[in-house]
């Protein structure tokens, strides 16, 4: 791509200068902004510290429900759910009776930045630690674009992701999809690609594995971001116009003695609607749940036909742990979330409590640390930590899916305007 | 201890000055020559490039066999197996028919250079990448004295360790004990009690999963140094000195299509001797034999009452593969081995082949990586790298084991002398 010639790149009713160097995003899972404030402060990021000091330390918010994958979709595409269609992990389809996963690219109702550019001639490299969201992500993107999982980095031809050998470049052996390592294979993978190839756009997107399991200033989370620091350094040594943000918070969902604060959702609207009448979905679950035991702070629940929906409301609303309940009508449009894709109820938990079925289907039994997980308002607070000054216009709503676009603008080195 | 005051300390005949600042011996297991010297050329290992420019780069012998029990004791005592007594990770014990493993303090028959100078009042610290080698090198040490194993770093305790909460003042979650992390948190808690506690000496004891799965200059392996030098260029800024050693080398044991070549020792007596007659003992082995298969290039073989032993010996010197081939006396006299611990035949394979009993017991089929082991002649040369200039005395055989005598004169700025 020619980075100065062209107009402007519009994906998605937004408008994204052709960049004049490589924009790297890098989306830390998770990353209560705690986290790297606490390691910052333990004296462990001097890189960001120095970088933050000079360029630009933002919050913003991720959209609803503050899960992996709507966040990262909506970091790719530049729009929320309610364009893009991905609100979870899966969502019940009422008319088929079927749970369907959100992983397939036929889900996605709206082309990524990686496709638009990509297209248009630009180099794009998009990496992820989990696989599940490597086909979300490399949707549209024409030939030789690079995109891959550091879990599946064993298994990469030219001909599927654009790249191989990749474990051999970085000095990695496969990490275990339980690790801190998965999310520093993707560092050091990235780091290498964008040295060798100086891609246009590339994406960095990690796996919250440790925040989970660990706290901000926590010895476990603070090495993982002094070593997050050091990649950062790289990126912007090389170069790169630096976007740091997340897909969510993370917060304990525990009290104070450490136990899991649940609300089991699916035995509340038995005992009211009927055993299995209601479908309560809890959009967290996906393949990997070991370290959160498919417990989030948000869900969604279709109700039988008939059911008295604003007195369930009324009274679910009451529940000790229970934050809001809105009918699907107001949190499709609140959250901007598709409609079709999701309940007659969204019941979103206080900051320290999870909603989950029934016991029996959340096993935390073999947890050693207090559960931690998010999706619900409390975590929709993440960093936008940049390494370039970063001027909003008047009145701009911060996102974490700005990212591209202040990114895209820093490196045509053009003001950001709506 | 009084780092001035007091005469030197003789610890199995030697003599070892009361150091003036820390001596950290690094005994990196497996650690062939070839290992840094190509990650060095890479560019890998910037402050042990300067530090071997400044310092010494020299050469020496491990003792024989080339394995990590006999070599560690040898660097803890400063004397070979004759004198310490531990020859392998077991023995046969003909005299009740039992094989003993040799990683209880009462095998062990000459004090450590560790015991003799915590006793004396000096603060030492030892830290293992396994714990097989703990309980043998904590032998003696004085209450307060530091020792632990990073496999158990999550069940220390003041009483048993000296030390607590390692893991969580290193940030490290437990990890793998077939890992390189395993190693790094050795070194990661070797340079916080450094930083914390100043030892008078300290020992830290890697193990070699890398170096048996990854030959020198590969990715993971350059990974690996990489990662070393970053703690040794903290080793040495926190004013230590540093000598940096191996208990043996490493080489692949199989042929050009990374095929294992193997001579079955226990197959080749049985025609001879007649059906477990002889007793064929390859002391590589330990419950960790995941990563070599118990597989190494050193055995040893009692013999049946009424064997013809120079017979024997002598057909099987002229087995391919096969090296070198000792009775009992020669093996103790030229390697310095405890007579009563070796069999009648001690068999030496060559530089690309290993020695085993029977196909059935060495279960290689899941190597993904071809074998790489070691116990023969052609591992016995290891680096002496440290981060001072070492005159040796004329005519002196540098081994492996002078690691603290050369630490010890360096750190109280005395000449080595014999």
């Amino acid at each position: 791509m020619n980075p100065v010639a062209g107009a402007p790149l519009t994906v998605n009713g937004r408008s994204y200068p052709r960049p004049g160097r490589p924009v790297v995003v890098v989306c830390i899972d998770g990353s209560e902004d705690a986290y790297h404030e606490r390691a910052i402060a333990d004296g462990l990021m001097p890189f960001t510290e120095a970088m933050l000091a000079r360029g630009a330390d933002l919050r913003g918010e991720c959209t609803m429900p503050s899960f992996t994958n709507p966040n990262n979709l909506s970091i790719a595409t530049g729009v929320p759910p309610a364009v893009h269609g991905i609100c979870g992990n899966y969502f019940f389809d009422p008319a088929t009776g079927e749970e369907v996963m959100m992983n397939a690219p036929e889900l996605l109702r709206a082309p990524t930045v990686f496709a638009a550019f990509s297209q248009a001639g630009a180099k794009v490299a998009v990496i992820t630690a989990k696989d599940k969201l490597r086909r979300l992500l490399g949707s549209g993107l024409a030939e030789g674009g690079i995109c891959f999982s550091a879990e599946k980095a064993d298994q990469l031809s030219i001909a599927e992701n654009g790249i191989e050998k990749v474990l051999e470049s970085t000095g990695f052996e496969l990490p275990s999809v339980y690790s801190a390592e998965l999310s520093e294979l993707v560092m050091a993978a990235g780091c290498d690609v964008l040295e060798r190839d100086r891609p246009d756009l590339m994406y960095l997107s990690l796996t919250d594995y440790i925040q989970h399991k660990h706290a901000p200033g926590s010895p476990v989370a603070n090495r993982f971001y002094a070593m997050l620091d050091r990649y950062f350094a790289r990126i912007d040594a090389l170069g790169a116009i630096l976007v740091v943000t997340a897909d969510h918070g993370m917060n304990a969902k525990s009290d104070a003695a450490g136990d899991a604060q649940v609300v089991f959702l699916q035995d509340w609207f038995d005992e009211r609607t009927g055993p299995g009448a209601s479908r309560v979905i809890l959009p967290i679950t996906d393949p990997y749940t070991v370290h959160h035991g498919a417990l989030g702070s948000y869900a969604t629940v279709h109700l039988p036909a008939g059911a008295d929906r604003s007195a369930l409301l009324s009274e679910l609303a009451g529940v000790d742990g229970v934050d809001t309940v809105l009918t699907r009508e107001e949190a499709s449009e609140r959250f901007e979330l598709p409609a079709d894709r999701i309940g007659d109820l969204v019941v979103i938990a206080e900051r320290n409590t999870a909603l989950g079925t029934t016991p029996a289907r959340h096993d935390i039994s073999g947890f050693t640390e207090p559960l931690r997980s998010h999706g619900g308002l409390t975590e929709q607070r993440v960093p936008v930590l940049v390494n370039r000054g970063v001027e909003l216009p008047a009145g701009h709503r911060l996102r974490n899916f700005d990212a591209y676009w202040i990114g895209c603008h820093l490196a045509a080195e053009k003001p950001l305007t709506k």
